[in-house]
């Protein structure tokens, strides 16, 4: 018999990467969901609700390159609908299946639950158009076709799509077929062209320095970037967005860069240099230092995704993957000078003393392992851990650009599905954590063993560094005993802590090491201590917004 | 100093019956939540996250009439569109208060965090404009007009509006003003012809039967509504989503109408009767035992909230509560023919028998008490208490139209903000409790004391009603420990209980009816103990689903 509508786009999501799927149920949404239960190929992971889902295909498409998410009509996709947007912003391609109604009832204009009653079936498609690359309704008759265009356009965007699929289309077998459509190649004069163009930039310039951004990652060009690197010898440093792209014990790393505000010699190597290589790097407000990054537009060569600048020529239908690697083959190999990437020192604090930021992130730095995926929520504690330098392998998560607090926890959750061997550490905020906890109980669920880390320090600090009044009462939040939720949520056996000095963060952290099972530290500190970075930012942003 | 474009809003805002504003605060949204903090009459009202807010001011405005949420730009807002969704479907009036980027930060196109990195601002405010009735960006110039108009907006359709604050023009002072615009009036003529129309035909009548909806309650036509039964003598039925519209204690209540699934003596003297008045009651898959409901058109008086329709005649510009009034005036009384309502019987069950629906839900209904505010939520659960008939005063609420698992939990933390001196039970499926229980933490952190009940049957009951599998994995969920989460919430102090026989179940309630703190029960069923409405819809649902 024939694969169904549902059955072929599942098999192409296969095919590109996917194997799991992440969602939750509901009626109009079973034909889909009862063919990933029913597929020995892919695994159903339900989540507590639909914005944790997305957030968990956010971090799984992360380390996978590609995630699925399923919800049903109406209340189910518009409640993930942040998380998709997300996505978009941070370049994830995550493919939103959505379960509507079948045919007869949207015809009908019945007055049916999940719909607002006005007989109107297309608004949520609509509402979603902003926040994905390409959308279609799936049907017999345009699944084949319609699948390629989606994962073509999801892959060259890297961003999400939607596909809705009525109840009664969904398992209707597919008729006719279509090839895959192939990603695009650059044009070969002019990848030629850009390649001379940089080589001699390069030549003729007495000291440079690479940008690898966050587009490397996503267009899955870490290879390419790395040869490059390996063959020139040309040092990079790290904007935020991208921080660990590349591996940051090699000695071409000269370290993080944050516009004026952190590491003053990395900002006088890199804004110093006759020549920056910038490569997918979007210059953002957290990118860019709250945009006190100076890059001379004269010194600067942007390599985009698909396509290049170089004093002021764009160099369009440039694959960024295929210049990187042309880049590498021709590139001569110099001493180009380079600084010593710094990192966050040895911890502060010790005994009864109690945890500060200068006790904290130092130790938290030294717990990451090599090829750990560290997952650190928007806030002060990613600021905090962001200039710590990562052992080899290790990856760094932050969702820098779109910053929605709460999506730690389930990107987290997400990541450990995408990456079963590897560990996983959770940084997150207590008023973050607030948003989207519970589904800590997943990692149980699923016999996964992370680490979590929950900085208890009572309310939105980095709101209250922000903040003209840091005290306003909105900054608080209820006063959770963090260290009793994993109990309280299944997972059983994890080892649980609450610290508030020094000595016993220690003591917890040395037996999280070697703990076999999951592990969730809370640690308790002043309601303002701040690392340097988030001090700075708040002032940065606070003078930006001056006169408001 | 001349109010404030917020200052403003806020100030008209309490002339309607807000004095809570729930929300999360984001950098955007400073000026909003720093001017409802700083405004003695207001209380800002923090909730764990966007959607959980909206929800909670869902509830409010069930009890209030009206409703004010506060969340930034974007991530807050797209977090929160589901919920705004549901109060449109639901017609609840929220006020959905956006703070945005400046507008020098708008026009520069800035790369900020919370913008998808394209340059674009006015997305967001795009993808709310289905399920919002009106919508403006707030400036020192339009403020006086646009707060009247959204206002009258708001009230007329009882649906949410969406009011954007630009950071830097929040806090400028208010330029002009304007008068309040009054709620439209009818049309004396056509109001007098719908009257007659509906004096005459009910005089003709042998019998008659009033379905009072929930656009009755939501119109603020209670008491008109109540004054026409009184004076006319005529019987009502509730229809499912307007259950406790009117007192259920009252000798003219015959029952709760559900079509053919539930109460044939019910659906026997609705339908059989010469006349039926539908007042404000939409006619949703839900509401009319998935559309097992006939009501002859030939029989049928519809009363809209701005519209009448009597035997194919359309008599618009018709107020609702004017017309109610006026018939209460013009209806002689009569001896009408009636039944009586019946409930849900003695529970079943003693000792150690393990707990079924016969057992639970007629405990669940003994246990409610006149004037308390029942929050129920979709699936099971309201299905179940739905047939209970309700002590005097007793408020039943439950979201029967959108149907988003997740509401009850915050919606019933919002109707306990609204209505600090009554009861509030919630009543909850544990899948719907896990996409939003971090909101129990919010009673203890604001000292109120609700009591909630748990059903743990292992997973979403309903879709296992639904679906062709039962079993299939994806109606599983996490096996939480329900009965510790209020302590591991910060709620000191409460009674918590987890009980799986009738004894257990029995003491607990007793426990419960006398407690003076917050109280969390967990009820444990069988995975299949559904009550009959469960039951019926479940086949009823799949019926109409086939084929696909």
């Amino acid at each position: 018999m024939a694969r169904t509508v549902i059955e072929h786009v599942l098999s192409r999501l296969r095919d590109i990467g996917v194997t799991d799927v992440f969602g939750v149920p509901g009626d109009y949404s079973f034909a889909v969901s009862d063919a990933v239960c029913n597929d020995p190929d892919l695994q159903w992971v339900g989540c507590c609700n639909e914005l944790n889902a997305a957030y968990a295909a956010d971090g799984y498409a992360r380390i996978r390159g590609v995630a699925a998410l399923s919800t049903t009509y109406g209340v189910g996709e518009l409640s993930a609908v942040n998380g998709i947007a997300g996505a978009y912003a941070e370049h994830l391609p995550i493919f939103h299946l959505v379960g509507t109604p079948n045919m007869a009832t949207q015809s009908a204009r019945a007055l049916m639950h999940h719909t607002l009653g006005n007989g109107e079936y297309d608004l949520y498609r609509r509402m979603s158009e902003p926040v994905v690359c390409a959308q279609a309704v799936m049907t017999p008759q345009n699944v084949a076709w319609e699948t390629e265009r989606l994962i073509a356009e999801a892959l060259y965007h890297r961003r999400p799509v939607y596909m809705a699929f009525p109840a009664d289309l969904a398992n209707q077998p597919v008729a006719g077929q279509a090839p895959a459509i192939a990603a695009p190649r650059s044009n070969a004069a002019k990848l030629a062209r850009a390649a001379d163009e940089i080589v001699a930039a390069l030549q003729a310039a007495g000291s440079a320095c690479v940008l690898p951004g966050i587009l490397v990652q996503r267009a899955g060009a870490r290879a390419a970037m790395q040869a490059l690197i390996d063959a020139s010898g040309l040092p990079f440093a790290t904007m935020f967005m991208a921080k660990s792209v590349l591996d940051e014990q090699q000695p071409g790393y000269v370290g993080m860069y944050d516009g004026a505000l952190m590491n003053p010699e990395v900002r006088d190597f890199v804004e110093g240099a006759d020549r920056v290589l910038v490569v997918g790097s979007p210059m953002t407000d957290f990118n860019t230092g709250a945009f006190t990054a100076r890059l001379d537009a004269r010194k600067t060569i942007t390599i985009g995704h698909h396509r290049t600048l170089i004093d002021g020529r764009v160099h369009a239908d440039v694959e960024m993957g295929e210049l990187l690697a042309a880049l590498a083959q021709r590139l001569p190999r110099r001493d180009w000078k380079r600084i010593a990437a710094g990192s966050l020192g040895e911890p502060a604090g010790r005994g009864g003393d109690a945890i500060d930021a200068s006790a904290l992130y130092p130790r938290w730095a030294g717990f990451i392992r090599p090829d750990d995926v560290v997952v650190a929520e928007t806030g002060t504690v990613s600021m905090g851990l962001g200039f710590a330098r990562l052992p080899r392998g290790a990856g760094f998560h932050n969702q820098t650009l779109w910053g929605s607090i709460g999506w730690a926890t389930p990107a987290a959750f997400g990541a450990a599905v995408a990456a079963p061997g590897r560990r996983v550490l959770l940084l997150t905020g207590d008023g973050s954590h607030q948003l989207t906890a519970q589904e800590i109980g997943q990692f149980g669920r699923l016999g996964l063993k992370p680490v979590v880390f929950v900085l208890n320090n009572s309310g939105y600090l980095i709101e209250r560094l922000l903040n003209k009044d840091p005290a306003i009462a909105y900054n608080d939040i209820a006063p959770w005993r963090y260290a009793e939720l994993p109990h309280a949520l299944g997972c059983d056996g994890w080892m649980t802590a609450r610290v508030t000095t020094c000595d016993e963060l220690d003591d917890a952290m040395a037996a999280a090491a070697t703990a076999e099972a999951g592990v969730y530290i809370e640690v308790v500190t002043d309601a303002y201590a701040a690392s340097p970075l988030a001090q700075k930012l708040g002032d940065a942003l606070k003078a930006m917004r001056k006169g408001e």
